[in-house]
């Protein structure tokens, strides 16, 4: 009966974990709608829902914890627990940058965007099938999924740097356009970011399966020498 | 006995989590050395010196998980023990932020810089003592010290905006150095960054010794209502 109901709290953790990671994948989406829409109130409204993520962030931390203290799992539910604990804080930031997009948003005013921003659409593309493919490999431990939604990493860079090198060259044509290119190549930096965190989700889904984290976590001495 | 032992790993992992913040200092160090001197040997040496801190990062979580499962702490030391699971993740992300500076310096290429650093120091001397108060009030468990370190974020933050002022005023009227400013705001931006990180550690701090993080703890479903 104890089982059960252990069993029944961590599908709980792991419905949370989705929950969240749909939460920001709409935060981040309305950071850019706002910003290719010039609207403030969205944009306003994006960074008030911030704390939302963080409070998501905190109970799921408190849940994995509590688990890991009540229940004392071993093996491979405690490779899924601490895999949780480090996607939970990249889902955070993940937040934060929808957090940061907005601001820009805002810090732009409520001027026309001179630039289209078709190039940062397909950034979230991307990130959209990457970070859902990275929750549903944890969820379904799936490691062929994690791998393959790890390498969609490499497109985003690669789009980072060409949005770079046109507002580098499109500033330097346009002086008047500089800060607009600055601000534009920000968002496109933290679009790479939620890249690298995304990533990152999918590394923890490899090590909880294939169990080097904690291989380790029994022996931490070994990890010393 | 046991408890001696469990004093004395509890005081290991306090030790470690010194060590790796003073790497992760010795880190941006370098990192703004390597960019102000061109020196693309010691950029190139900082970047691969981030496994270390990735290593460390691992390893104290290890710790942490291993003292929770074994030792079943409450109290205090659970709050402690849950605070430095986060803080270490905020110290691997500086270190990564020393990582991002080197590679900037890499891409910049053995070119003299055409504007000078200075302002960046100014980040760096801030983010030095920061961050030591930061790790030195966990240590402590020195509330007061915590909220005053986190005050000095408001500084970087200014700090931060002016530069930004001065990159876009200075590459709107020199075309030619745009790439460049653009490269030099982008190093102010991950030293803002670390400031951020380094306040989030006071705030975990200021967690754990108040107390309200490990109260949600012992009563996750409060948190939900």
């Amino acid at each position: 009966m104890l089982r059960k109901t252990y069993d029944e709290e961590l599908q709980q953790l792991f419905n949370k974990l989705i929950e969240m990671g749909s939460l920001v994948e709409d935060q981040i989406k309305n950071s850019l709608i706002a910003l290719e829409g010039r609207d403030l109130d969205l944009a306003s409204g994006t960074i008030y829902k911030d704390r939302l993520v963080n409070q998501m962030e905190r109970e799921i931390e408190k849940d994995c914890l509590n688990l890991i203290l009540t229940q004392q799992p071993v093996a491979t539910d405690l490779r899924n627990i601490s895999a949780c604990l480090k996607i939970v804080t990249d889902l955070e930031r993940i937040g934060d940058h929808a957090q940061d997009i907005s601001e820009i948003s805002i810090s732009l005013g409520e001027n026309k965007l001179t630039n289209e921003l078709d190039e940062l659409h397909k950034f979230f593309d991307i990130i959209k099938v990457m970070l859902k493919d990275a929750i549903d490999s944890f969820v379904a431990s799936d490691v062929e999924l994690a791998k393959n939604a790890k390498k969609m990493d490499d497109t985003i860079d690669k789009l980072y740097m060409n949005f770079r090198k046109k507002a580098i060259s499109s500033a330097s044509k346009d002086p008047a356009s500089a800060e607009e290119w600055i601000d534009l190549l920000q968002v496109a930096k933290y679009l790479e970011r939620v890249g690298d965190h995304a990533e990152n989700i999918c590394e923890w889904v490899i090590f909880s399966v294939t169990g080097d984290y904690v291989e380790s976590l029994k022996n931490p001495k070994r990890m010393r020498s």
